[in-house]
């Protein structure tokens, strides 16, 4: 298996850490989306449809959804366990990665992508029409971040982990985008202070410098 | 159990749909999403997210994630599969089901939300901060949304199904968002033969009408 990947690039950095926790590493190579490599021939033979990361299987085949990616590894290394061990709690660990993703990454996605230069006719992801950025969508973007801070702090009040008792890729989704969340000036308040033990805590992880 | 659903929208049609596929059925609460129901007290007494489908558990937990509850579901009643039977099967199962709904769902409801009197101030689902309608954003989805059934046509002329060679869980959120799309005029071509031919094919089956 091979993985295109980019070192700085938030998604990527979601399957490095999920590998990281498993003790497994892949041969990669580094894709610079900012730069356009992603929508380049080159890319495109591999991936048409534009997006990193991807993993590139050993019949040929493709998986380029970052979670996609992450099951496929879970069922080939099992432990630790990152996705939920019964019925019930592998529903509440994707009920919380979702959240994590929809309400944390894509709104500071949203508040990124709509104000930089490099993707003013890249709206969205991957090889698509020609898509404006759209100003008010980075202001929709980062007031939503910011709530959603605060609803995570309230809830790591209650647990130690996202979805509960233990570390999962709900945690993964969760510590990189607030990570993310820097790159457009948001941080967690030092009045956050639940937000702040759980974020010091995730990012003593080996895998949070995959 | 007990699912909390709304009749015409979209999402909880998506639990109905992969419960009929199940033959399953559980008892259900309407919820008029659109006359603000879901942010009322007594429905934020359930669920203080606010958002509908939301599965209330026999020990008084609650799932609100589509595809989380559907998780579950397929835990408690594995037959038919719907999320896959093996490692690469489920990842690349879940990896349709995303894009289905970020590229299809996530797009038609931007078209739809961001033009609707009763969503002028609730630009995203659930209970959050005031957040206005963007038009360009109902644009963008509208323009995204048209670009998605292309693709989806192009996907159909190679595999039956939309994760390939049979019926699963991203053939659901497929063709909900198609359907969705007509509520902002959107609709197969009649060149796309392949789409046109699988939405009959999916909508003969009794979960359509769920």
């Amino acid at each position: 298996m091979l993985l295109y990947d980019m070192a700085k690039a938030p998604n990527p950095r979601r399957v490095r850490w999920f590998l990281a926790e498993k003790g497994v590493s892949l041969p990669m190579v580094q894709v610079d989306i900012m730069a356009g490599e992603n929508l380049a021939p080159a890319f495109l033979a591999v991936n048409p449809r534009g997006v990193v990361p991807t993993l590139l299987l050993d019949d040929g085949g493709i998986l380029d959804e970052s979670v996609a990616i992450c099951r496929y590894l879970e069922g080939l290394h099992p432990e630790p366990n990152l996705l939920g061990r019964d019925a019930l709690e592998m529903a509440r660990i994707e009920s919380w990665q979702r959240r994590m993703e929809f309400e944390g990454m894509f709104n500071v996605a949203a508040a990124f992508r709509n104000t930089q230069p490099a993707y003013a006719e890249r709206g969205m992801p991957g090889r698509i029409p020609p898509t404006p950025a759209i100003p008010a969508l980075a202001e929709r973007g980062l007031m939503l971040a910011a709530h959603w801070l605060a609803e995570l702090d309230a809830r790591l009040r209650d647990v130690p982990f996202v979805a509960g008792e233990r570390f999962s890729i709900a945690d993964i989704t969760a510590a990189i985008s607030v990570d993310f969340a820097k790159w457009v000036g948001l941080r967690p308040a030092p009045e956050q202070e639940a937000l702040l033990r759980w974020q010091a805590e995730v990012k003593a992880r080996p895998g949070a410098r995959a």
